[in-house]
């Protein structure tokens, strides 16, 4: 029998774990560019049931890297919730009915839900077109960080190094790899082997509530099946989520005597898809529900609310997605958090390897959705107390009221739906001249709006123009260009803008056009306005000169300077890769625009 | 040498020509299942150039086969024309801008252009997942048409025999085929071998009108270059068309001098793209236009007008597009209509087919698509005298004044955007209870309009309800079933409905559903409405019945009786396979649809 060689390689970016936080990663990187390799220990992906709703922040993030349409064909919507109560005659009626989610400004103001293996495949599909594939089944065994300062800072070395063992191997043939990666991300899920390997703890607790969900196509005269629900019975409470074709999800509380055993843990074998649709008809009480078709996957779980104390060793090994938060799955917030984690993560180590921004900008990753995970399980935990509650009634007046639920979910659905998520003041968000455009957030995502191009007048929505394509966007509102007087300020903008001190050619590194996007909204009326009156540096090509008026059918566009509310004498956005306002300066505050990228880029050598 | 053996065949539909007509009519026989042949004798699709913008109605005719998003990622949208005239200074200005397309109904109120192998493309992949390809190169030698009545009469003889060559055989192999078709389409162009074959006759002239059409990318500053632009000068006419990418479409006018032989027969050799673009650059002064690019495509025409006589032999023989008309390409419409022509044509020879219609419904062809090509013609003639002559000035007060044209330019739009477009009555045109739904025009497309399902609120667009697939859509406005005395009203229509005398089961030959679409509109509250309090008759699955509401978010949907004019107490629409509003009747007038449909339908056997 032969001695295998030990197997050596280097990758700038090695991933542990292809979930949807792993996978939204090593899609984000493989699109930039990057040399990264994720590894899964399953043998192949999932098939069925797991995870929960598609909130419209990420059906937007999804936009932004170009395949929102694959969950518009796949996914289901749901656009309404309702609310069922106790009844006068023992059984439940319905008490109220509101939109699905809050989220007034989302571009899509509904919430989605596709089975965790159709959102998994719209990833994999697309890191295939850039090459990139799951290396599976395989595991890490072994992870050292080098402890040498001058190593850890110097952002070409490969610090982290880990033996990999591919389970999938022959007999006999070379199963293990060692690898030395510049970064590691660890998402490999709840049990995190890297969080383990690093004495990363969680915070937080476990609850007492043990829920039985399963997915089923259901028979009943149930008026609201195919609308979120949310019902508190004298029998227990239940949650209703739609899904694709003619399934519904069931979520119902489940009694700790059923499904624990001697030792207090869950038992599945002591339960069965049959007990969960035993409980939910008697929450549905006086409604019917059965189904003719076999049940399609069901689990049990019990809510544990914790976070990880750190996300990340050195700025060189980072977890995200599961393996830093776990949360109540009714308030579909998993996954979807999971999937932003590394959203926000992937263009900053994308502009660290490239050499364009210092490693410094990685702390931000930690700051910016650790901040998010301890935010969202403050929620959670009023949402399952509420949700888990006895309801009120004439009898009970301690129970949870209508309005009491009604409230917490309207309130928390801005934060919920993703759209609310507000980063706080660090390196990379700066809003000290916020004024300038006063109705935007720095710190949130640029909201959605329509402006037109000038030269043909066809209507864009500014979020297709931000794509998560790694660069910086430039807004330069020029304010009305049709002025003369404003039209001198705008080229004499352009002129300085050009000079070799400001940011746009000092940290371009060479190509100030792969770094920044640089587009130009006017507020001049498309009737009169010519596209080649603009400076010709605000016009690399003519559809990035945009005006903020209305299509010719009055159809779309229009009022963006006032919903952004920006100063009618301009002012410049700038909008990170992931689509957050990073800072906002008014129209000649150039310097100040040269400070904040200077905080944490590099600048060309 | 071996003597090969004479090949025979038969097909229900053979289709001659695969240009945007035949591929039209094959792509959508395909779909329907229907056992279909084309032949061309190219040997390989049209590569750039040719062919016009894609009108508003062709698009939501591409949706109703699901591949408008095609067009969408592929095609130059449109929005603004600009008008030009003779200006005080020598030179042409901007005397107006419009939107491109007056269509305030359409679904997409712009124009589209692609090229037409992008077209073909699109209709080559459809057929290609139905397994039709097109045959080529290979062209009809002979051809016979029964003169035996019974057998013309007969749906299921085949009274057609083709001799078919294969241009592309090897020499010496069997290259000769003869097929026995139950329909002949002939799409075989201007100069149609089909149409002389059987001595139809095209009515119309030649005009005088000479024009140079080039593609290319300019350097320009013109500044409506991005729009379609109508310039009348003192130098002659130009009209621009933005295409996909950077590229730009130049019509200009030559003078009979430049390009016409000794002959009076247009000589392409006498002038070059060079001659083209020095006109172009005439009509344009003060404005100037190059290129750095190599000119993609250039052609000459004179404009010809002409419709055939008839459009169909014992309505076995069949002929569309150029075959039947020929238009001004400025005017944007040949190709417009010629897919038109086959989208009329196809779901009436699948019925006939399917043993579902009469014979006689083929004769509604002829009726509906030749007088839109008369009509279309007298509309070309109009545009293009206004466009050809002089434009009016202060010394020439003979000319065309830009509200002249202006004028024209929008009365004519709703009929060249394919909107307007108004079959009159015939056996699928019956309009006597129109009043039922009074807004709606019966024989006119049905509009789009935003309806919610009932069951989940979720916005849908009826048109994306209503797609070519060869069924009628029987659209039960039922008023407002949360009033239960309307609701009893519904309850005994559907019952009486399902009876075996009524049209749902008279002409439902087995299997009502597929030749029947049945959806309920109720004018119901979406926040009061319970989908289970409809007749299940109305709801055979939970999404077909639907409210007229808005959104939860109010951002689309509602306001749809009221568009269509509909009674509060109810109406039922026949949509027609094509889209086109077929008939209108009131909530109880079962009987008169029972006679709509026996006047053209074949009762189940």
């Amino acid at each position: 029998m032969p001695t295998a060689l030990t197997k050596e390689s280097d990758v700038d970016v090695l991933i542990v774990g292809a979930g949807p936080a792993g996978l939204m990663c090593a899609m984000a990187l493989a699109r930039a560019g990057v040399n990264v390799r994720i590894i899964d220990q399953r043998p192949a992906k999932v098939a069925a049931g797991q995870a929960d709703g598609i909130q419209p922040r990420i059906v937007e993030v999804f936009q932004s890297y170009g395949f929102a349409d694959r969950l518009f064909k796949e996914a289901v919507q749901v656009h309404m919730a309702a609310f069922y109560n106790p009844g006068p005659n023992g059984g439940i009626e319905r008490t109220g009915r509101a939109p699905d989610v809050t989220a007034p400004t989302a571009r899509w103001a509904f919430e989605m839900a596709l089975h965790q293996g159709g959102i998994e495949q719209i990833f994999l599909d697309s890191m295939a077109s850039n090459g990139v594939e799951v290396e599976r089944p395989m595991i890490p065994t072994a992870i050292q960080l080098s402890q040498d300062e001058s190593v850890l800072k110097d952002p070409k070395s490969h610090p982290v190094k880990v033996v990999l063992k591919d389970l999938g191997a022959p007999e006999g043939s070379l199963d293990t790899e060692v690898v030395h990666a510049k970064f590691l991300v660890g998402c490999d899920g709840a049990h995190s082997w890297v969080r383990r390997q690093f004495g990363i703890t969680m915070e937080g607790e476990q609850t007492d509530y043990i829920w039985g969900v399963l997915d089923l196509i259901p028979d009943t005269d149930f008026p609201d099946i195919r609308n979120r629900c949310a019902v508190h019975s004298h029998n227990g409470s239940c949650m209703i989520i739609p899904r694709e074709g003619d399934l519904v999800r069931l979520y119902v509380q489940l009694a700790d005597k059923d499904v624990l055993d001697a030792k207090g843990r869950v038992d599945k074998s002591r339960v069965g898809p049959e007990t969960i649709m035993e409980v939910a008809n008697k929450s549905l009480y006086p409604y019917k529900m059965s189904t003719s078709h076999p049940i399609d996957w069901w689990t049990l779980y019990i809510i544990g609310q914790r976070v990880a104390n750190q996300y990340s060793v050195h700025d060189r090994v980072l977890i995200a997605g599961d393996a830093c938060h776990t949360h109540s799955p009714k308030a579909g917030q998993g996954m979807n958090a999971s999937m932003n984690d590394t959203h926000n993560l992937a263009w900053k180590l994308t502009h660290v390897l490239r050499g364009w921004a210092d490693l410094s900008i990685l702390k931000t990753y930690e700051f910016e959705r650790r901040k998010y995970a301890q935010d969202l399980i403050m929620f959670d935990k009023k949402f399952a107390a509420l949700f888990s509650g006895k309801p009120r009634t004439d009898d009970s007046d301690d129970g949870v009221s209508h309005e009491e639920f009604l409230e917490a979910f309207q309130t928390f659905g801005l934060f919920t739906s993703g759209i609310g998520v507000h980063y706080q003041p660090s390196a990379i968000v700066d809003d000290r001249h916020s004024s300038y455009a006063s109705k935007l957030n720095v710190g949130q995502r640029l909201p959605p709006q329509v402006f037109i191009r000038a030269a043909d007048s066809q209507p864009v929505q500014i979020h297709d123009l931000c794509p998560s394509d790694t660069r910086f966007k430039v807004l330069v509102f020029t304010g009305d260009t049709t002025n003369q007087l404003q039209l001198k300020n705008v080229k004499a903008l352009a002129e300085e803008m050009q000079k070799p001190e400001h940011f746009y050619e000092r940290f371009g590194h060479g190509n100030s056009s792969a770094v920044f996007e640089l587009l130009a909204i006017s507020s001049a009326d498309k009737m009169i306005s010519n596209y080649t009156d603009a400076p010709t540096f605000f016009r690399s090509h003519w559809s990035k000169f945009l005006l903020d008026d209305e299509d010719m059918y009055k159809r779309a566009g229009g009022g963006g300077y006032d919903a952004y509310g920006v100063d009618p004498n301009g002012a410049i956005v700038v909008v990170r890769p992931d689509g957050y306002v990073g800072t906002v300066a008014p129209l000649g505050g150039l310097e100040y625009l040269d400070n904040y990228f200077a905080s944490f880029m590099v600048p060309s050598s």
